[in-house]
């Protein structure tokens, strides 16, 4: 037998989150995810799955009967959408304006897709009009792929402006809401977007590691029309709706992998949470806390990497000033005040601080502390 | 705005599992996983998971440095396994003897490979003659996979014997240790296992939704010397692996994707828990419990489906009896005594009930509370 090794019970610091994600968790929602495993068949669990779809349909604004929660991080959530979507051959127009943008070139390169890439520099929103000469370019393209809050950057794109773009020229629309779900503004119906993912750990303040998702009837068509099997066993969602019911959810579920089931006791708070609050005074506590947040980093000298009209509330990207060490203040942030705010990622590394304002984080005692800790740091 | 639905908090009841998983969660684990959420790049988060890794290799019994716990549940690590090892185009053969041999086969298909598949009736385990036969008969197979302990039947294979042959003919093995792991024998390095994947649900006694994965220097290699990109992005244990640092525990972190923080807590506490018991302990802990449900089953003339000398001591397959209506007597367990058992799948769906002793629910309250139920309900 191999030593055993001798490791004490782990005891985490109370930290404040204001990185990019995972954000501070709901007390409420970290006391019901404690409660006491049941079995993912039980029918008492199978009802609690039907109120969180419910509740995943509201905080998305849809009526999509093929809305659930993947049982993995929102990474996994985009590749659902490409897997199930994409097939090998068909070309998606991708918008990369930043990490995750390229993270979905990525996607379509791995399922033996054509990506034609429409680059924005970091910072800036997505173009609608390189979107529709790329539109233009490709009469043959399927899919337009695009991050609606890069959380590489704090930049905002016009979701629905692009979407509208994408119907015209017969495109299904692929959508990384990550980090803007719960946090601005997001309608998938009234916008008309085929498939969209988000994260648990942002603007919903649940624990990290699932990924909300869902499918217009026209995305379903189109997995359902598959002539080729979807590369994933595991994110197979023609298999996994037998456990999630669409459609039919008096109908026998059927067994395809164990849910999480705790995780998703989380995930049903968080989001039970956001329906009391209301989506639309969730969004506009975001903002508020954006606005004292930026008048106060403004007295501080920081500058911010995105333009005010296209600027996330809940993630504020800042340069770093010269001559200051970037991870000399996070530490001095993390170890001093319990702190985190978040390092620059791919182009900004180095470069920018990422502040987020997200969910149960966007509230008036984080941004004093942030700005009050990061005047003593600088200072 | 569509209408708010109205949902109240979820208040599981206080269930006994003892179906084949989620198995009854440590309290301690429920604990743990309670504590307050920090960041997946903090330093004292990053110790914790080189502390993680060494609890993963001591119950895997491996000094393998590519041992982790995969994001997701353990279909996601048999995925993990199947899309990084195995490219398209070479032959696995498939040892199919319950479901998970069957999902194992749709793996390799869905990655491209070829499968060849030895069958087993289901209800026993894997014959290392007909094995043995598959690999002179395919000499260019390039791998072996089968399952150790089959959740669906309750059967245990000679895992040491098959990676014997399997090495004999120049093979490596993939190896589903979802049901064996904490519960039976098990030893990574000195059977030769080249990959291998559990779940945290069921013998360790976690929440659900994590996947310890472990692959040899020789799986490494195989996944380092890929012609192919790993159809997976999220699964791609090369990228993982820059965030859990193989190999170079001092290495800074690169991020991959948000590690699921709460439930890596509890899989912590939970591996803990089986390094303080002494794995050996636990291995003796299922075999005494099963010893002691096996003769009460006996005295209420359950039969076994599986034969004496393979039966997994954690999953215990019975008949169920002529004219005793399956679905009745698994609600009424469930409704008035608040004790889950599970149903049959596959082939054994309505033909059997399987009864858990997993972990923490392997112990003598459990056992004593589901013969009385039993024989109350079937009286």
């Amino acid at each position: 037998m191999l030593p055993v090794p001798t490791t004490n019970a782990f005891v985490p610091p109370r930290r404040t989150l204001m990185g990019p994600g995972p954000s501070d968790v709901y007390p409420q929602v970290l006391s019901a995810q404690s409660k006491p495993t049941i079995g993912h068949l039980d029918p008492l669990f199978v009802a609690m799955m039907d109120e969180l779809k419910a509740l995943i349909q509201y905080a998305f604004q849809t009526k999509n009967e093929m809305t659930l929660a993947v049982s993995a991080p929102g990474s996994a959530g985009m590749e659902t959408c490409f897997v199930n979507l994409v097939e090998p051959g068909e070309k998606v127009i991708v918008c990369r304006n930043g990490v995750f943008g390229e993270r979905m070139r990525q996607n379509v390169e791995r399922v033996g897709a054509k990506a034609v890439v429409v680059d924005n520099k970091w910072g800036e929103s997505v173009s609608p009009e390189l979107v529709e000469q790329a539109l233009i370019a490709n009469p043959d393209a399927k899919f337009l792929a695009f991050v609606h809050a890069e959380t590489s950057t704090g930049a905002l794109s016009d979701a629905k402006t692009l979407c509208q773009l994408a119907r015209k020229h017969d495109c299904l629309t692929i959508v990384d809401a990550v980090t803007s779900l719960g946090g601005v503004e997001l309608r998938v119906d009234d916008w008309g977007i085929d498939a969209i993912y988000s994260g648990s750990q942002k603007c919903l303040s649940c624990v990290p590691g699932l990924s909300p998702v869902s499918f217009s009837p026209k995305a379903v068509e189109k997995l359902s029309n598959r002539t080729t099997p979807v590369q994933s066993w595991f994110l197979d969602q023609s298999l996994v709706m037998g456990y999630w019911g669409a459609g039919n959810s008096g109908a026998k579920r059927s067994y395809h992998h164990t849910a999480p089931v705790n995780a998703l006791y989380a995930l049903h708070e968080s989001l039970r949470l956001l329906a009391e609050e209301g989506l639309e005074n969730a969004w506009q506590r975001h903002q508020d806390m954006h606005q004292l947040l930026k008048a106060g980093l403004n007295k501080l000298g920081l500058e911010f990497v995105v333009d005010e009209d296209s600027r996330l509330p809940q993630l504020n990207a800042l340069y770093i000033p010269q001559g200051v060490d970037d991870a000399e203040v996070r530490q001095r942030l993390l170890n001093d005040y319990n702190l985190e705010i978040g390092a620059g990622l791919g182009d900004l590394a180095g470069k920018a601080w990422r502040i987020g304002l997200m969910g149960y984080g966007a509230r008036r005692e984080n941004v004093a502390l942030c700005l009050r800790a990061l005047e003593e740091v600088l200072s």
